[in-house]
């Protein structure tokens, strides 16, 4: 089942949220619209904003303002994509240079910064301040995490651990403030917001995994950026943890992931893509998706679960 | 007048920013402790949430309130240091190497962002939406003014404009929240909110001018950084373009913003130091103080109002 299917009962609203998008890149800067206007037309699939519509279904859907909401999660999520590909020095994102690259990383500095508080701004004018506050908390958690991967020292004994703290707080963390926020600004009972959360989390995890997958076994042409450029950079995601876990005497990848990448990669790539550390991810990935689904399996059975429960498929599944 | 006796009104909440600061560094991860620690405990004069403190002086004066949004007005400002150092390639600010230089620059823009983050958190505490929205509007115009800046062509036609447009977004936006959401926070009626917006204005233009002074005629030791770096880097601040506009013929000073910084700036540095721009740059400044004072002339005469005077007048007499 593909996205537009998926998307079915939030459909109208999904395109506002995309022309909120296209709204914000209009600006009394040109250099600031012109920037925006690159980094938000980007064939996104717009999974984060679809969650906060889908979650709103759940009580009393208001649409202006989940639009608003669903709008700010993208942004933030873009913001933080902006910045990530400063710090990862990425040349290439979804096919297009990355913001950094061609303009330079000042910019894409000071763009991010603009993005987020765009993305405040936005979460302020829904008039509810627990979404404040949890966009914060989210932004804290994301920049927390990712400061703390800076002085990571790989320890294989450890390492599946600090993955899975790792992914919670990059990716998974992010979903779970979609789900969570429109549940909050549809007046869902604590009970519908916690379960919706839960699957956001979950979902999260789920999405992240099959991510650090697709970059062992993915197609550059269909993932629009280079393929291996985790283990290329020392960098240890699930797939590489799981082969060192499983051949402990192979240094061929240990050395890489303790050299942080200085070695040549191109064999120990292979090792892990040929593995059956490959298809033991894949079926953590599916473990997790169930779960999300599992955590709303008691809320009522609309439109707005079905697709919920497809999406958490659909991503297991992908290829791009 | 020093800033104790100025800041004499709204001591022991000034004491509760500071407490709150250096709570915000005690985090469960210790390099992000680290440096929240190295960044807050900066030996900064505090000027900004003293004036969000002196505001709330106008109205119903809501300690906690006031102490939560004063905390949150100085991590903003320190977050914007921590980018604009990454920007600027700063190595010293206040005496100290800067995060960027000590702990790279990856480091750096996580910690701007997780500042940036933890100051809407701290906003949102308040309780308040106003002050929310405000929080992020004023990042908005910080972050999409020095975007512009980094394409602005010079002209000397439009300079000055450009000048106080630039100072406008990057210095006095900051200063204007400071008032404004202290006056918000303590209730007070819209006139007097505008008063106090108006006197953040232009205090916060006044300041910046000085801020460019001083890095012609300031002492490295007192700055804590180096001085004539604006210039050095081809960037024209009030002085050089006062002396511009009075010196048409001179091309020594004219070839560095020309050609942005990549001659020998030793001569053009002494030529600006030396002329009657510096003392031209100071009556602007000090005409800006005045105007900060008038917008509040009408306000009731409480201790408060005469510490935003002294204030006014300490910041254009200040050397450091």
């Amino acid at each position: 089942m593909g996205l537009t299917d998926i998307y079915k009962p939030i459909q109208k609203d999904l395109h506002r949220v995309e022309q909120g998008l296209k709204k914000i890149a209009n600006t009394a800067s040109p250099l600031l619209s012109e920037l925006l206007d690159y980094t938000l037309q980007n064939g996104g699939k717009r999974i984060r904003p679809a969650l906060t519509l889908l979650a709103g279904k759940f009580g009393q859907y208001d649409a202006p303002r989940l639009v608003l909401m669903a709008t700010a999660i993208e942004l933030l999520h873009t913001a933080t994509l902006v910045h990530d590909d400063i710090v990862d020095k990425s040349a290439v994102r979804r096919g297009k240079p990355t913001v950094s690259r061609t303009w330079g990383e000042n910019r894409a500095l000071l763009l991010g910064d603009y993005l987020f508080a765009r993305a405040g701004r936005l979460t302020a004018s829904t008039g509810n301040l627990k979404v404040v506050e949890l966009f914060s908390e989210t932004l804290m958690t994301i920049s927390a995490g990712e400061l703390k991967q800076t002085s990571v020292v790989f320890d294989l004994q450890k390492a599946r651990e600090e993955y899975f703290d790792w992914i919670s707080s990059k990716t998974a963390c992010l979903f779970a403030t979609a789900t969570e926020s429109g549940a909050i600004l549809a007046n869902t009972p604590e009970s519908t917001i916690g379960a919706l959360r839960e699957y956001g989390v979950n979902f999260g995890i789920a999405f992240q995994i099959i991510d650090d997958v697709l970059d062992f076994v993915g197609e550059e042409a269909e993932l629009g950026k280079p393929v291996g450029s985790d283990l290329s950079e020392g960098i240890a995601t699930l797939p590489t943890i799981l082969f060192m876990e499983s051949h402990p005497e192979n240094d061929v990848v240990a050395s890489i992931v303790a050299k942080r990448g200085t070695e040549s990669t191109a064999a120990a790539l292979e090792m892990v893509r040929s593995s059956t550390a490959i298809e033991h991810c894949l079926e953590i990935a599916s473990d997790f998706a169930t779960k999300a689904c599992q955590a709303i399996q008691h809320l009522p059975d609309i439109p707005a679960k079905q697709s919920l429960v497809d999406l958490a498929r659909y991503i297991i599944t992908r290829r791009k």
